[in-house]
């Protein structure tokens, strides 16, 4: 069973993320580290009791529509209800509206752990945290009085509406539509799809957010608005009113995630109400609800990203359980009795080890872009600017590289199950059957690197990203300053590593430069990961160096030389395939026709 | 909906795997292109019109165990007489027995089909052909005249019971047993796990072979017999007689080949017959019985391996398919109306060739590997021993290369539909599941390299694998001679991949002779990896040297260019982990403590 390792997660935020320093400076006003140690001791504790032991339920019963209504698994209710009362809601949420106002590092590392415990769960809260973030950014006065405080303390969720059957990646041509009504309302009409925790039995109320066009509005992106779309009208005294034009019209039936429910919303069908349409409001301006979306996008796909590190250390713990109690033959240099744990073989062993750096990895650039987000609320100006673009810059790295490593590193704890992997009582498949969605949603990993080579290395006209770079080379030079034997060839390995991701990123940005747009995206994906895998070189490096004094510098050093000369070989391939492999791409068209 | 690539498969056999060459030399006897033609299109046309429909309602019903009985998916029983009836159950198997004595690069070519079309339900017929395997060349005249025509035919299916619960991987601590009775019969008691179609309702008899111990043996692998314990007695006349005392006692609840009953079997239970014990017939001699396992130990991997070539060419037809119809954004250059095919975008493009490549170089490694194993049945000598060592250092690498391909070729076939590949209804996800027992089952992929790096490469003295390369040198000469210019940098790709191969080759041997096991055990898989993609690129390439007069020749040297320039550069980290990994991976033992 999943124990969250808090002690790693503090280390990792403290000492490779940039925590302790911010700390220090003050960044986090009267925060300190007691209170930090306290609050992940307790979300973390959370997940472990409470959260972790309802998932495998969660995924066996999974959500059901039973006339109309979603019964949730058992358990579930009563868990989501114990989890907002512990005040775990509104952890960044504005004071204002009765949140806690902390910062995002300590957010993700508490989400990790609750989606450790169940991503299904998790999924539901993380929805409503960044409607709240919408809705305090762009909402009037009146919207937040009446919704704002009842989504920070979870009385009531939120959902996002923004997919539709021919509208995902490209949401421009999206159908559903809005019409104006005298007292500055609008009615909604139109099919959403995917609409995650959409219909439930957790709360009273839901709070749709819900992207649609105006009859007037521009084509494409310029022509959409955001509503705010409640499952029950609310009256002025804030009481529920008559049932809104709303409603599940069905389930999705999915790979994992079960006990989410994935819906198909029906929005003014004249199912509820006098009169057809869903009765929304407005958020923000007329046509510019992309903009909206925009906004909290960042926070989401990080989100995302921190299912994958979550999964990737579930399954982690899982298979390092399994793999020192099951024995099987009889490992070289075995001196025990009879047959080995199968931890003792090499490869077991290296399956493990490459889950495990795969997850510090992940974790550690998700902190850090986490840590840019807190950096950029905090400092204004110049300042403001750097930290806004690195967390531009990190977004879609964390968000891609982490939920890919959530599936590899599921699909290896499944091998490192042998036959027990692909029973499903093992736990060790739905781990893999939950982890697949994440590299989808919320921008496919394919989107993200889009994003990242055509909008993040451009930040500052690529001043930005090549700072970045030589603050890993320093990194790196720190590693070597050290002269830790523990540390192996790691240093030189890193620097070749980050020539890689250099010459990559230059090769891109002449692309780009030169208006060879196909030229860059071809290699997209490639350069996404190379600079993912650099930076897990990187920050296993820095932990590596980190003096924390809890007697485990040594297992960090070995960590990171494991992977500077396992994993790290693997970003002279990743360069080539973008500086060199557009044009054979381009010629191998043909072979799909 | 998948189509059996007839024409691929038939160009990979005759100009990739050598089947041209055996048939101009006499190798099969009269068999001529003409027949082979007939029979792929035929055993294509089976899988195409007859299996394929009937996958998806095995996966979704699964079969089920029913008061003792399983019960199959809708269709399936009738699915199976009718694939008996077109006498494929015999296209191997020895003449005097019913069999057609085909070649065996015909047998997996027709397995790779009806795998695609689906995995459950084409795992059971592999069952009973690998016993057909064993008990003609262990089983006594008696055995056979009673048992070996009837399996043959398909009127009988047949299984494999070696698994036990603590007995996976290392059948030595296997714990059921066998009683000498005064007939020289046995009676056998004891647990099997993981048993595939232990129990079904396709036929009235099922024919188990069963390792088990004697009181009396050694222990040890060295203490282990077969015996062959049906589920009914056959009475001297041939017809059925009394029910031994064996029993399905449970079906696993898997994460894939739902259709496909996972059987808990119990022997001697006393549940059946006047006395416990199930009557058992030796197969072979007393405490030999894993010698007669492993004569047929090499084909059954490379029918697994079959397995993951047919799952990646299933994966990658769907997922060409919906890229070519979804259409979302706008892909740089496309000029056509509104939005683009996603298949215009190049991070689908090359994710869709990255399956293309997969597929065709598991492809070729499989059929090669079964080109090997008829070259062997057909030769004499040392032309004999070469062919027999060319098939044993082929079938680790096809069944790991194959199996891994499968699980990432689905696995991104998921992603290349977005958000409908977590849909179960889609169907990507289906594959995903079923592929993913394939690196597990028949010798996990981490024992493949053990015995790929252990016993395979010491074949000769090291002499088989070296000659094996030189070969491959001489294919990557003859892309160079072609001074086509539609190659790209192949030639030069390939030389530097086949150094590689060469390197880690040289390097292991010599750690095996210095007795430095788990040194060269650290880089096993690596290793296995590394031969398996210096294989594709080869034999991609001879693909694409090859004048088939089809038309396609632009089409698989484009593709061979992709690969070369792609996805041949990973052989430098997997080199490096091979040979310079052990040492950081022996340091990092501490961070799993």
């Amino acid at each position: 069973m999943y124990k969250a390792p808090v002690d790693e997660i503090a280390f990792t935020l403290k000492h490779v993320a940039g925590m302790a320093e911010a700390l220090d400076a003050g960044v986090f006003g009267e925060l300190g580290e007691d209170l930090v140690d306290a609050i992940l001791a307790e979300a973390g504790r959370f997940a472990t009791e409470e959260v972790a032991p309802l998932g495998e339920v969660g995924d066996r019963q999974g959500a059901r529509l039973v006339d109309g209504a979603v019964k949730t698994p058992e358990g579930w209710r009563d868990l989501y209800h114990n989890w907002v009362g512990g005040g775990w809601n509104g952890l960044t949420a504005p004071e204002a509206f009765g949140g806690q106002n902390l910062p995002h590092m300590l957010h993700v590392a508490a989400m990790e752990m609750w989606n450790a415990g169940s991503m299904a769960f998790a999924l539901g809260p993380t929805l409503t945290m960044g409607a709240i973030e919408a809705l305090e950014k762009h909402g009037s006065e009146a919207l937040k009085t009446t919704y704002l405080a009842k989504m920070v303390s979870g009385e009531w969720t939120a959902t996002m509406n923004l997919t539709e059957p021919h509208a995902g990646s490209d949401l421009g041509v999206l159908k559903t539509r809005a019409e104006r009504r005298d007292d500055g309302s609008y009615r909604i009409f139109g099919q959403k799809i995917f609409i995650t925790w959409g219909e439930h039995d957790f709360t009273d109320n839901i709070v749709h957010l819900v992207l649609a066009r105006l009859p007037d509005a521009p084509t494409g992106t310029k022509g959409i608005s955001l509503f705010l779309v409640p499952k029950f009208l609310v009256n002025a005294d804030g009481s529920l009113g008559a049932r809104n034009d709303v409603f599940c019209h069905s389930l999705e039936h999915k790979l994992g995630i079960h006990g989410s429910p994935t819906c198909t919303m029906i929005y003014g069908d004249g199912k509820f109400g006098d009169e057809k349409g869903a009765i929304g409001y407005l958020v923000g301006e007329e046509n510019r609800g992309l903009a909206c979306m925009f906004t909290m996008m960042n926070n989401a796909r990080l989100a995302v990203g921190m299912q994958g590190v979550a999964i990737a250390d579930a399954a982690t713990q899982k298979a390092i359980a399994y793999a020192k109690e099951r024995t099987q033959g009889r490992a070289p240099g075995w001196r025990g009795e009879g047959m080995s744990p199968i931890i003792e073989h090499p490869d077991v062993a290296r399956m493990l080890l490459t889950m495990k750096a795969l997850t510090q990895g992940s974790r550690a650039i998700a902190y850090a872009c986490a840590h840019a987000v807190d950096m950029a609320h905090a400092s204004k100006g110049d300042q403001a600017r750097h930290w806004q673009e690195r967390s531009s810059l990190l977004t879609p790295i964390a968000k891609s590289f982490a939920t890919d490593a959530g599936v590899d590193v599921a699909s290896l704890g499944v091998q490192v199950h042998g036959g027990m992997g692909f029973i499903e009582e093992t736990g060790a498949a739905r781990y893999l059957r939950d982890a697949r969605i994440a590299p989808i949603y919320e921008g496919t990993n394919g989107i993200q690197a889009i994003d990242l080579v055509t909008r993040k290395l451009p930040l500052s006209d690529g001043a930005h990203v090549r700072g970045f770079i030589a603050e890993l080379s320093e990194i790196a030079a720190a590693v070597r300053a050290t002269n830790r034997k523990g540390f192996g060839k790691a240093a030189a390995r890193l620097d070749a590593a980050i020539t890689d991701l250099s010459d990559a990123t230059e090769w891109l940005l002449a692309a780009l430069d030169g208006g060879r747009l196909t030229d860059a995206l071809s290699g997209a994906t490639a350069y996404q990961r190379l600079f993912g895998l650099v930076l897990t070189g990187v920050y296993l490096a820095k932990g590596g160096t980190a003096e924390a004094g809890d007697g485990k510098e040594d297992t960090r050093i070995a960590l990171c030389r494991f992977t500077a000369e396992n994993l790290l070989a693997e970003t002279g391939a990743l360069k080539d395939r973008v500086v060199s492999g557009a044009e054979s791409l381009a010629a191998a068209r043909a072979v799909l026709v």
